[in-house]
Formats: structure tokens, C-alpha cells, sequence
């Protein structure tokens, strides 16, 4: 079966000049890919007569539906319905129901309907009218020599709304969709060409209706198997027996599956075994904390921490001996390591984990540059400790020390389990 | 003077399929239209030959400058310097400099250079490569017919090294654009509909050759003015006139001109006034501390922090009252005021700030719904509370409530200086 190809086009300037990220065409991309449909490119052009057409016209070449957001509101600046409504050689007329929709908008608020507002119910002849419950410019569905194009409003939520009530469904009861499922694989602690000479042999093996993708990202890599069938449950099937391969190949890489954080995954194995976590930071100055934070129920295995960012807190609050810290310095595998096991200790919890280390851009020294960090974990029975090296700016040299220590994190509590 | 004309091609089927929301593009709008380059398409293409070729086509008869990200990492999905090697017909040479840095990023990383690896430093022979610090996949700058392309990797921080410190000052050499001049205001604690109505007479005072934006973002809003003139002395001069004729009218509003974050503003007022800080958070989690430790140099005022996500750290760690737990909860002004003050004594500080809330999903009850956050600040003479309402979700509470700290903090700090 031949894919159903769509592509988005987002009216405005204000794009354009980056006073807003383009967040629509990424959901709207999510929510199509789900049901089927397939993306081929996505048009961000600006607010001018000419230039929107053009993207219409070389839109309809590739794609059997385009998908538009922006230049619906009632200012003068907002171009999109005039332009469809030559586009399309027709005219405006009086779409009643959506001028009830606009007066009970404005009812609720208690303002009187303006000029400008009631005009926004007069609608291409040519065009079915989409109901926008949440705001005062309706969307317009279009269809066109087997082509449909739908322009809705670049207000995310009421584009959302849009599309979700009315929009997807009428593409999908439109065309018949081949079925498509999408499997994310998540990786850490390993490099995006490591992991690809790793499971190269594998990938080969791969049938022409699946797809691999790498998704590096701060964190690490996602993979994503993508496969393409009639029949779900057989695809479905497939698509597991493939990520079962995978996982035999590279176990120690792949932390979880689907759309889960390191620091979630992290906090599962936390609370799976029962186990609660204190976190004593130098460099990473409160970041770690807030990444065990950000997760909902973190406060199930998370007590608390101590950032000691000046020495005398290392000393007072963690129990690092002064002798330490005068012959090794703060940034020491004895020095991390004490603090690991201090603010076990303080905070009377299962697991301490530590860092310390020289984030830049200052403080660097022959013997130990920016981006030198050491890191550590304890329990009950072990230290383990480990020396990073970054040449990153400061917050990313900040960054990717939490996701060494969430990494170290995780090891250190699948081995527990092992041994 | 006819404007320069940029479009941005980004290349992956995974903004497409909307598992990555494109933030690069908007960025590198924003940095184009600062130096005065006018951004008229961002065109979003699949992973296919055929299509980046015929969106570099289409790019080429509207614009003077194409600059492409994507596509670059080293394994098999990525596709974009093979067709630029094809498109602009020549050849891959192995490039020696570029090998060089990919050999230090590995030997710094202890890890051996891989092939997929040395493939990256075979460029094609008529670019000009453009160094990448940060990543293995150097950039491209080809010239063809008065048209620039450059090619760079869709990594954030990678793309952005080389954006600013490459390629948009050599777009400004080989362009004469026009002279622009930004002046950036930051304001904080004030919604963006207020401070419009606010300003709104003065902005229609405005002559027409500068243009005011407001750049609303988490932490307040940005206004920035663009000037656009022939002679670059007058229009600084004119230009800082309308800056100081804003700052008469809102200068409670205004934390700092400039690029200048609101914790750097802080960080500043500390130094200025040889003071030091500690925090002592509960619902923020850290990300005040991160906030404040992101900042270089902040190590000059930013003592450290305990973070009491359990009662029994605030009681012993922070010295709060069983008492003011057990009557009055976690969340209540009480009992940040004594989390503020006892940070304060325990890490000898001349400031305390603190937070205890509830971030949310879970934890809210009617009378303390989620969303409800006291936070405190303490210096030597005075504790000052303030009681936070959001309807956020957990993220963007946490986030506010930092902002909500930070601005306290600014304005106890110029209070006691006018005192």
C-alpha cells in the first residue's frame, strides 16, 4: 500500500525570526506519524501572499494533504483565509453556526462581539468549516482534486483541540492508512558510534518494512524500530522479537524502553529494591538533585542533599577530613569519596553518591584542567568511584556529570542485584 | 539596500515524526535577524536524497544564503555530506586537521577512533571545512554562483559553537548587511499585558526605523529594540536615549540590560555588595541551586545548600521545629522562615533563601492545593515571606518558584541598599 504523505506548512514571521519555537508541527508530525500518515516535510514561511501560495503549490506535488497553522487571528497582519479564499476561487459568506461560536465566546467573557471578531465567521464558500470550541477563528477543510487541505489556527491549544475532535479522525475514516508502530529503545554510557559498529551485524538483518533510526541526545541514544504492516498484531509481534535481539546484544547499553528519562529509570530500580538516595554535590551544584526531583513520587526514595560548594561545607556538613582536601584537593577520588560516604551516613539513607570537579570556564590547572571530575556511589558494602574528563562548556560539562553519576547509578545497582 | 536572504534546511525523519521539536531553527533565526539577515523559509526534509536535493534547489532561487543542520553523525542514517558531495560535484579527500580533532575528542575519552569515526574527517574537496570543538562531524561551507550553503550537525550545542564563533561572522564579512544595533531590556515579575499597557505611549513615540519586540520567556519578559541606520554612532546614541526613557517608566521592572539572566543579575548585586548565600530547598529541589551555581565565578558568594526534601533533614539538618511541622505542615510560612534562618546560621552565610511547596502532580489537599509554595529570604536584619499560588504542572512550578526566589532576593537586595 502507497503511504499517505502530508505536509505542514506554519504561517509567520514571528517563527521565522525565532521569537517562538515552531512546538505545532512537532505534535502535529507526532499525532499524524501515529495514525499512520506519513510526514514529509514541514514549511515554516512568512506572512506574504505570494510566498504562502508558493508553499502551496509545491506542497501539492509531494503530499495528498496539507496541514496549515498560523494567520487566522483577527489583525491585519493575519493573511490566511483571504489568500485560500482566492486560492480557491471563491468568496466569503456567512457561516452562521460559527458566528454563534464567536458570540458565545465573547458572552462569556462579557464583551460585546467586535467588528474585527464577527468577521472572522465569514468563511470560504469552498470550504467545510472546522469548529474551533476554544477560540474565534474556525478552521477551514479544503479538498481539491483528491487533495485535502486543512487551515486551522496557530494557537496550540486550539489547534490541538482541532485536530484531535475533528481533524484526525476525518483523515483517518479519508484514507486508508497502512498501520504503523513505532518501538524507542533507550541507551546511556556509550557513544552513538560505538552502538552503531555494535549492533551493525543486526541491523543487516533488518526487513525492508522495518526502520532504524539513532536519536543521540544529551543523555544518550534512542533508537527507534519503526515497522510497517496490515496485520497489528503480527507487526506488533515482530517488532518485540526485535527488540528482544537487541536487548541480548547490548544489555549492559539500554536502560528502558519507550519514552522513559535516565533519572526516571534510575528512580525505578530505586524503588523496585526499596532503596533510599542522598546527594552531596560540589560541581554539579544542585543539578543532580533536581533531576531525582523532577520526577513525580521521587520523594519515595529521594531525602535530600548537600551542595558544598565551599570547602568548610565539605568539612562541617560531610565529614571530609581537612587533611584530605589539603593534600589531594577538592577535586579527589578521596575527597568524592568521603563525601559519598558522608552523606550516607548524615542522611541515614541506602545509597550516597557524590561529585566533585572543575566546571569552567576558571579554576582549571595543569594538573587537573576544566572538565577533570570525580564522581562516586556508596552503599553498605562498596565505594565505587570514577574519573570523568570533559572539554565542554560549564553547563554541559554540568550536564553530562549528572548523567555519569545517574549511569554509575545505575550499574552499580543492576550489580547489587546480580552478585 | 536590498536585504540578505537566509533559509534554514533542517534534515531528519525525526522532526518529522515529531520525536524532536526543531529548537535549533528558531535559534539560529533569532541570530540571523540580529545581524540584519532576513530568514524566509525553514524547510523541514526527510532522511531521502531526493529531497534535500530538491529543497536545496527550491532554497536556492529565493535566497543568498542556505544553511543546513542534520544529517552529519557517523552512522549509516545520515546522509547529508554524501549528497552535498554529489550536489556540488566533487569528491571526499581526507582532511587533516579535522582528523586531528576527532583523534584528540577520542583520546581525551580514552577510546580508540573508530572507522566510522575517521570517516568523518573525509570532506568533500570544495568545501571549506568549518571546525567543530565540541563534536566528531566538522561543518561545510560551500560557495557556488554568489549562493552560500553550509552544512552543520544537528546537535544544539555543537551547531551553535560553530554558528557563533565560524560561520555568522564570516556571513557578516562576505555580506555587507545593513547596520543593526539591539538593545536588550530585561524585565521580571511583571506579565507581559501589564507591562504593554505600561509603556504603550511611549512606544508610539518610536520613529520608524526602531522597532520594539517583546520577547516574553519563563523568567519575565524580554523587550528588545532594533535600530537599522546608516551611521553606527547616532543610532547607538539614539537608541540608549530610548532605553533610558524606558527605564524612567519602569524601573522596578527592569533587572538588567543585556543578555543578563536573572541569576546573574542577582549574582552581581551579591558581589557588589561583598555578600554570601546559601539556600535551603525543599519543592525546588535544587534547581535553585543549579540556578545560582550555573553562573561562573558564583562560587565568589554561593556557599551551598542543603536540600530538605525529607521532614526529618529540615528538622536536623535546618534546625526547624518539630512543633512547626507537626501544627502548621511542611508547606506553611513557618516553617520556610525557619529553613531561611537556619541555612543562614549553619552554613555562616550573610543570606538565606528557602522553598517548601507542593510541586505536584500528587500531594495537594483543599486547603493546600498543588501549586502552593512559601518561600523566604533572611539577611541580618529581617526574614521576608511570600506565599506562591500556580497552576503549573511540576515543572513549571518548580521553575517559577526559582524565578519567584531569585526576584525576591533582587528586590530585598536593592531595598536594603536604598534604606
Amino acid at each position: 500500500m502507497e503511504a499517505v504523505i502530508a505536509e505542514i506548512i506554519t504561517i509567520g514571521d514571528e517563527i521565522l525570526y525565532g521569537q517562538i519555537v515552531d512546538t505545532n508541527s512537532a505534535w502535529m508530525g507526532m499525532e499524524l506519524t501515529k495514525i499512520g500518515i506519513k510526514v514529509k516535510q514541514i514549511t515554516s514561511v512568512s506572512d506574504s501572499a505570494a510566498h504562502i501560495i508558493e508553499a502551496l503549490d509545491n506542497a501539492k506535488t509531494r503530499a495528498d494533504i496539507m496541514l496549515i497553522t498560523g494567520g487566522l487571528g483577527p489583525t491585519k497582519d493575519d493573511l490566511t483565509k483571504n489568500i485560500l479564499t482566492a486560492y480557491f476561487n471563491t468568496e466569503l459568506k456567512l457561516h452562521e453556526p460559527s458566528l454563534e461560536d464567536v458570540k458565545a465566546i465573547f458572552s462569556r467573557r462579557g464583551i460585546e462581539v467586535s467588528e474585527l471578531n464577527r468577521q472572522q465567521a465569514f468563511l470560504p464558500a469552498a470550504c467545510t468549516p472546522v469548529r474551533n470550541i476554544l477560540g474565534t477563528a474556525p478552521g477551514m477543510w479544503f479538498e481539491e482534486e483528491g487533495k485535502i487541505f486543512v487551515s486551522m489556527p496557530g494557537v496550540p491549544f486550539e489547534m490541538k483541540r482541532m485536530m484531535t475532535d475533528i481533524v484526525l479522525p476525518k483523515l483517518q475514516e479519508h484514507f486508508k492508512t497502512p498501520q504503523i508502530i513505532h518501538k524507542v529503545v533507550q541507551t546511556a554510557g556509550v557513544p552513538e558510534s560505538t552502538l552503531a559498529d555494535t549492533i551493525e551485524q543486526w541491523e543487516l538483518t533488518l526487513p525492508p518494512h522495518i526502520r532504524l533510526a539513532y536519536l543521540p541526545h544529551l543523555g544518550g541514544v534512542r533508537l527507534r524500530l519503526t515497522g510497517q504492516g496490515d496485520n497489528e498484531e503480527a507487526l506488533e509481534k515482530e517488532l518485540q522479537q526485535q527488540v528482544d535481539i537487541l536487548s541480548q546484544i547490548i544489555p549492559d547499553y539500554i536502560f528502558a524502553y519507550g519514552e522513559v528519562k535516565l533519572e526516571e529509570a534510575v528512580g525505578q530500580l530505586l524503588k523496585t529494591q526499596k532503596l533510599t538516595i542522598a546527594t552531596a554535590e560540589s560541581c554539579t551544584g544542585g543539578l543532580l538533585a533536581h533531576k531525582f526531583t523532577s520526577v513525580p513520587g521521587s520523594s519515595a526514595y529521594y531525602i535530600g542533599s548537600v551542595i558544598a560548594y565551599h570547602n568548610h561545607v565539605k568539612t562541617e556538613q560531610l565529614g571530609v577530613k581537612p587533611d584530605t582536601l589539603a593534600q589531594y584537593g577538592a577535586v579527589s577520588e578521596d575527597t568524592v569519596r568521603q563525601m559519598a560516604e558522608g552523606i550516607r551516613m548524615k542522611f541515614n539513607t541506602d545509597i550516597g553518591v557524590a561529585t566533585s570537579g572543575i566546571a569552567g570556564p576558571d579554576g582549571g590547572t595543569p594538573d587537573k584542567p576544566v572538565g577533570t571530575i570525580w564522581i562516586a556511589y556508596a552503599d553498605k558494602d562498596k565505594t565505587v568511584t570514577k574519573l570523568l574528563s570533559y572539554n565542554k562548556d560549564r553547563i554541559l560539562n554540568i550536564e553530562y556529570t549528572t548523567i555519569a553519576v545517574l549511569n554509575l547509578m545505575r550499574q552499580s545497582l543492576l550489580a547489587t542485584v546480580e552478585e
